[in-house]
């Protein structure tokens, strides 16, 4: 029988990749298409709001990388157990989106100075307030971001981090609960047989 | 009794109005907290990260606004009746954040020069491709952006737009599956209440 699931996404990491490592954790299978630079201008058009990552179920069409990872998140049980622990989960996720943002910024700048000067910020303001924070989060919730135990969170958070750190390596250095956030993610079998199996990235 | 809930936030609309609405359309009873530009430095030190709204239940401080929109939606029935339709209304949230950021990026800019770049990107890119597909949306699902009902993600959509309308008064001009979904949302007679008797909101 085919899959049930199909993955649509850029042939890289990027905001496809917690999807693929949620369901890998979950051992579900699901179709990984991957999208070429070359065929995606054509692609592009044909959908609605210009975006990948898109995951097919049953026919349905879901869109927008958090929210399909909060729904593949559920499915393979690191959800909360109620509206408060989904709230405090997705807290976190917004928190990680934040610095996403921060982040691309800097790495999409094309103006030296203007990159420079993200980049400090990045380095003097951004790092320190979330990651800080995050990594308190990650010392009180016995090595993840939430609810003393793994969640969507901490795979959301590893899977976009390995791709930063490919050009960023040292990105974690001050944050040692967040690096021991990541092994904790990382050494999970499933994640690290796929990270071990995975096509090479590049950086991005 | 005194209100489960605590909303704390600036003295204004912004990320914190959804969640007014939203306890208002509930009828739920809440602390209105507002916290004045003057008071905000002070305050401000003691919040992790450094921003509202927050939103303390039960002695629990929840905090980023779409995570508390989530959960205060669910807490008045407008959340989805299974994962995928959850799904749904957060994709279509995270679509209006991805516009939002559009639009603030636009509203902070200081070069005048550049600020001019923005504003041209927002009206010729970003309004016809978000905005376009939003309209769509809302005609496919009887004037609401999802699910062929009202859900969190149209009052989170028009509590923020009524902030944004306050600069920008044409911002819906061309989508009139829009603003008919607007008035659906303004008309609900508790939300109509809310924004008849809530503090006059400055333009941000």
């Amino acid at each position: 029988m085919a899959p049930k699931y199909k993955l649509t996404y850029f042939d890289l990491g990027g905001l496809g990749e917690s999807i693929r490592f949620l369901f890998h954790y979950g051992g579900i299978e699901f179709i990984d298409n991957r999208v070429s630079m070359a065929d995606w201008p054509a692609l592009k058009n044909s959908i609605p709001l210009r975006q990948m990552p898109l995951l097919e179920v049953d026919g349905k069409v879901l869109h927008q990388s958090v929210a399909i990872s909060r729904y593949v998140g559920r499915l393979v049980g690191l959800a909360g157990k109620n509206d408060l622990e989904d709230c405090e989960i997705d807290a976190v996720v917004d928190t990680i989106t934040d610095f996403r943002l921060h982040f691309m910024k800097h790495r999409f700048e094309s103006n030296p100075e203007a990159k420079q000067a993200l980049k400090e910020k990045l380095e003097k303001e951004i790092k320190p307030l979330i990651f800080g924070q995050m990594d308190l989060w990650a010392q009180k919730n016995n090595g993840y971001l939430a609810l003393g135990r793994l969640t969507w969170a901490d795979v959301y958070f590893v899977a976009l981090i390995v791709s930063f750190m490919l050009s960023e390596p040292e990105l974690l250095e001050n944050y040692p609960n967040l690096r021991a956030m990541q092994q904790n993610v990382l050494s999970i079998p499933r994640i690290k047989a796929w990270v071990e199996k995975r096509p090479k990235d590049v950086v991005q």
